[in-house]
């Protein structure tokens, strides 16, 4: 059973700030600032591509309220709100970060190095393989 | 007009990937990594939590098939969705943020430092800021 499945059934312990039927949240305990909580499932799916639509609706509706609760109980500013999907995901349970943030808190907006296309043609090339790809998935 | 209801309108060029009744996906001009895209209702809502449950379960689901389209189309093996709300959001119409991952590519799974709580008192503390404040929300 892997540990945000632990926590859900509480054999492990955590710093739980809110649950309701199908999900639950608790606090990160290496956070990127205090308040930072992840939002977990409570039926185990892997990733964010594991999760059918009335999952994903409940988990990101508690991710708004998270993200209106950091500004309510923490006087944060706004939030973060992230998923890493398959790859540098720590636990393969699905997770949501919601990290509270404040202007001037040091945190560049997007903190990755960022480039340019090579040229007009490659991002053509780019978009046309997405949106081919795009149009032979279907929502479920 | 913000740029992002410029480029629904299509007065602003932009390199599509998806659109549907409600959503439009097109790249990043400055992109993480190529296939970097921006998901964006077409009508505009200020930030994540301006969002009512049924543009927010169409965006997010058109979030996990863009990170499915970035496994099929362009062979990334994950995916990093994000939404900067309130504080480092570049433009005030919500944008969720979908960039193709590989293992190996270089960037780290939180790349932002990471801290401890203080001690359990701090962290209890916070705990219990965030679950009154959620105790107080309703979803809609």
């Amino acid at each position: 059973m892997c540990v945000f499945c632990q926590i859900v059934s509480r054999e492990v312990p955590a710093a739980i700030v809110f649950e309701d039927d199908e999900s639950l949240a608790f606090l990160d305990h290496r956070p990127v600032f205090p308040g930072h909580c992840l939002l977990v499932p409570k039926e185990h799916r892997d990733s964010l591509v594991d999760l059918e639509p009335q999952l994903l609706g409940t988990l990101f509706g508690n991710a708004r309220l998270l993200a209106l609760a950091v500004e309510k109980g923490l006087a944060a500013q706004g939030a973060f709100v992230a998923v890493n999907n398959r790859v540098s995901q720590s636990v393969p349970h699905v997770h949501v970060h919601v990290v509270p943030r404040t202007k001037g808190d040091g945190l560049k907006g997007f903190f990755w190095p960022r480039h340019k296309y090579r040229d007009l043609e490659h991002m053509e090339e780019v978009r046309r393989g997405l949106a081919e790809a795009m149009s032979t998935l279907r929502t479920f």
